[in-house]
């Protein structure tokens, strides 16, 4: 059964991958009138890459997008998009060995057991470079929501124990420090914690948060694709996440109704609430408030110390995963999050607009 | 755009609202030759009826179930079982004020920027009592999963500060108690905490746990319809859900990945995991492990005591909500917790079998 | 796996069997603000029922619907219509034969087949009756569509021999022919045709034809859900059609190319084509002239005289059919097919709406 | 909208513009565990390639697939198979006339209408090389089909007023004829005249029927997604498709019940029909006969003779098509629609294994 493909309006198709020939994607229904450029993707891909910092795999990709199809003097053109990554650095030699045992933490024993096989090198089809048909994707819906007034902020908010002063909050700095903390000095102090967890051959899970602003009361789909539920999917979609909170989450289980009912008010200019527990959504549809959405990601888990597993024979043996890993994946899956959320947000957005039939019949009246 | 139809292989399609004539639902693509019977449903729905505690609403309803279609001589028939339950106890009186004005926590602002009005009368499409429809259609597909050897099963675990002791576990006390709490001492200290509650005009919310067994490894597909991506979207989907956490959840961000892996070992007679930190997903498939997933539930937001909101007409002004309100919506929503479950993963279980081409193979060979 | 589900933006759902206890639909997804009564949908139902004319069937039901959900105060919610029509008329007596053998011609071999055994009391799920569901929601589309410029307008277009004389075309006369013909004196000649054919314990088949007016180029959408690829969908999926034609149809497969292209032209005041050989279809787009497409149905399965078949137990039998039925279903069919074209292109035309950029920007520009 | 993804089980993505920088399909979904090799496709790619003979255009292309992701060791994985055909014969410059005004017959002006803009080379997104896609899917569901004892067979059945003569009927004549009929006679009498035709700027229309044998009853699923109107959605949306019938179609609707029903009969060793007007469909299900279905294709709208239009201005203009083009579309198009009718089998069989709860239970009892 096809598991692949996401959204209503705008579908999204990914495919490939870690030491195949290519990754990519495709977007099918996306409106015809955007101007893309290849530029427009890669900055988004690069967001992704492997650094140069200790955070990240020492892996080095140029992750270069091809745009094969969908996009015509500059406009996307109502067409599917077809987006490529070539595979430039296969080290699959490094990977020979997993194929024989199933890695702890990881999909290879699911893979076997639903698939009667895998394809091994380098986790396949469940490696994290899964994630470039996604980010290539939301970079195309990031630029729409631009220009609709929605801005859509992924970013670090802790790793390990670790967490961001928002007081020394900076949105830009989260596109400069290594583990996409917007503090830099949270930044610091988890660069040395990873650095840590390195030698000590462990890995690190950290939370990334997301703020959506520009988003007007109304949009999300009541029952099943509520708002809040199809960004739970989305983000609990992505590889080493745990855990999926909208606004104050869990602690909105633990207080009262007095205390997290936000209260509606015309703040003369406009209406608003007071405050924002809910996290810019209720009743499956946001509220006109900031949506706040947190990712939670556990540990890398190839980590270099040695661990007990079985092999594909069934026999309890020890291992000790070689190859270039990431000790947390944070900083790179940030992206990641923004773009899921993006693919999310316009598509639902898409769908509120025919919402009631007045738009629809002066539509056509001016046809 | 459509948002009331869930599932790929069975769907789901719910309708109704709290004060309409009627609540139901359409269940398309059930397998034929199940035995099942109206009481096999009502059971279910009972479950989620206001109770006679004073943890429950105090509004009184039947809620009996008719089946209208898709069975015939007891058994699923292959086409769409259609199921009713009507209203009866419309009270529409208590709730002609709230026309007037947003609700704070509620989603009545949202209805109507969304749908420029809105169907007042108890919360209209956006009550707990759509939850009907996902009720009924989970009780049936619970029959199949139990003949499947598979076991869904939810219970409160925590209502404001009061949680469950694993010690004093008792599945079948989860049916007995006005809590739904598994444990008849932290009932009873939740019956207090709630009372308290309701005496202060004020509400609490609470947590819901479901553990699911019997599932084999391999069910889930990969990428964006993972097993914890489409469980999240099913419990995110429910009202009043802020966070959805899988095994360890949120704690697996704060561990390294030398605690957080689960090591898979032969016990002689199968394979299994030493641990279960992972709440029995991996890479979006089950491991084979019990799978743990947890709903957050806000408290309820109608709350006896003074709010600040806007009215229609977006002028500020303090609010006394009145009617027959739960203090606390976790004990009714257990079983709509369970249900849900159960519909995503028979969904998933059944895609899972055509996963590979030998049961294709041999099916059409044996025909 | 789930079929009886259609539609992309609005979703229609119908459910329930010949001698159920009632038949009905969920129509999710559609747009808030339209005025919509039972007797709307009531008229369109009573052109499906079976009428006092020889031509149908002598069973006699109301047919009457009910609204139980999505339209609140005379106007639509957005959230999902479910409309019921009880069965009243339920003479199973009449059917419990046929429950031991396989009707020629019918579904009865494929369900049991399928299924391991089917509801066999008037055809159960492959009864005419379906079509309820499907009228019920083509009325609603059919007015929302009216507000919109667009006339969908059905009829018959042959019976037998006997062919309408385009000449003598009147729109409202099919509306009160027992043949649903817009022709009366093809009407008559119909009818005797008919008379002969019941009184031979025969049947026969017949053509549909529908024009669609005042859809503007462009609503289709390329590939898979061309337009006329969905229409073929919709009308095929009616029980009995064997066919379908998209403007010249057939015919087209036999003349030139210089013969077949339409010429565009701009005729002063717009632009339009100086034929219509494409039916108003190019490229699986509407191309802004009238939509005409023909659906072709066979003669009534169900005969009086004597057929050979096989019975349950494979052995081979003759057997004489016994009941009610229509000599040709063609005249209750037209509403039918009128409402699945209804449906089809209400749905592409909303999916039309975003296909550009400019009103997604300007919709939330205005909020 | 999406519009470009078809298919419940497996879901096939075509992607591509005639003259960008490649074509292909991504197919999701698919079993794991089938033999597939680059060979295998195209060997059915080559069979719509343009030939050599006066039938099809002079246009040279290799067309050759490249497997991008999906099949790893020779095998399908379960996971997304990206193919890919990159475009090396591209001269644009052929048609950059065609920009300025709107080609009779073609997709133009709806594209226009539709999307403001529209990928003009080679007809962009409309041209027939957006086939490629569906053939490379279509090649590898008819391998898993054969192993399952399902033959899907297209063939010409007529071009213009040349009919074969099915006395002559040789299946694999159809592979080695430029016309792909399976009767060489036939074929010559065929190729004179699409070389008169040729000669008198003029083009040609035609048939191409499929034959599907080895397909159990009861495949295909009630209601809306029925055999016989999914496999019309298929063909009709194939470019050029004016009609669809199934076994006797448009004749059926002539004849009589007691002519047009076919007998049930037990010829001693299995259930089979003494006829098959049905074309192996009742009630929208598979009966067990041969599946007979016919797609009518309108003659190439580009044609080299002077015709009138209108250009992008919207001024009446007459205009002469120049470049490559085939003077009938029909052999080429006969994998297309074989690919397809394999497609759409394909699917629905899958589903059709867990149409009862027997297939589901056993399985994971088997686990």
């Amino acid at each position: 059964m096809s598991g692949s493909i996401t959204g209503k309006n705008i579908r999204v198709s990914t495919w490939g991958e870690s030491h195949g020939k290519a990754l990519g994607c495709v977007i099918d229904g996306f409106p015809a009138g955007l101007d893309i450029t290849e530029e427009d993707i890669q900055k988004f891909l690069d967001r992704r890459k492997p650094g140069t910092s200790t955070a990240t795999t020492s892996r080095k990709e140029d992750d270069l997008v091809e745009i094969l199809s969908g996009i015509f003097e500059g406009k996307t053109t109502g067409t599917p998009i077809s987006l490529l990554v070539k595979n430039t650095s296969q080290r699959s030699a490094d990977y020979s060995e997993i194929a024989s045992y199933y890695r702890p933490g990881h999909a290879d024993y699911g893979y076997d057991q639903k698939y009667g096989f895998r394809d091994y090198r380098g986790g396949g089809r469940s490696s994290g470079r899964e994630t470039i048909g996604r980010v290539a994707a939301g970079a195309i819906c990031s630029k729409l929501l631009n220009i609709m007034g929605v801005k859509v902020c992924a970013y670090t908010r802790s790793i390990g124990d670790v967490e961001i002063d928002y007081d020394k909050f900076d949105e830009n700095t989260r596109l400069i420090t290594p583990t996409a903390m917007p503090d830099a000095d949270a930044d610091k102090k988890a660069m040395a914690l990873i650095e840590k967890a390195r030698e000590e051959k462990d890995s690190l899970g950290g939370v990334v948060e997301c703020r959506i602003t520009g988003v007007p009361a109304g949009v999300g789909e009541p029952v099943f694709d509520k708002l809040d539920a199809l960004l739970s999917q989305a983000i609990m979609s992505i590889g080493a996440v745990k855990a999926v909170e909208i606004g104050d989450g869990i602690n909105a289980s633990k207080i009262k109704g007095s205390e997290n009912n936000d209260a509606f008010e015309n703040n003369g200019s406009h209406i608003t609430k007071k405050t924002n527990h809910s996290g810019g959504i209720l009743g499956g549809m946001s509220d006109g408030s900031e949506i706040v959405i947190r990712a939670y990601f556990k540990p890398t888990p190839s980590i270099a110390s040695t661990q007990e597993t079985i092999n594909n024979s069934g026999e309890n043996i020890t291992i000790n995963i070689k190859g270039r890993h990431d000790p947390v994946v944070v900083p790179r899956a940030v992206v990641v999050v923004e773009s899921m959320c993006a693919l999310t947000i316009l598509d639902l957005m898409i769908s509120n607009i025919t919402s009631t039939v007045d738009p629809i019949i002066s539509f056509y009246k001016n046809k």
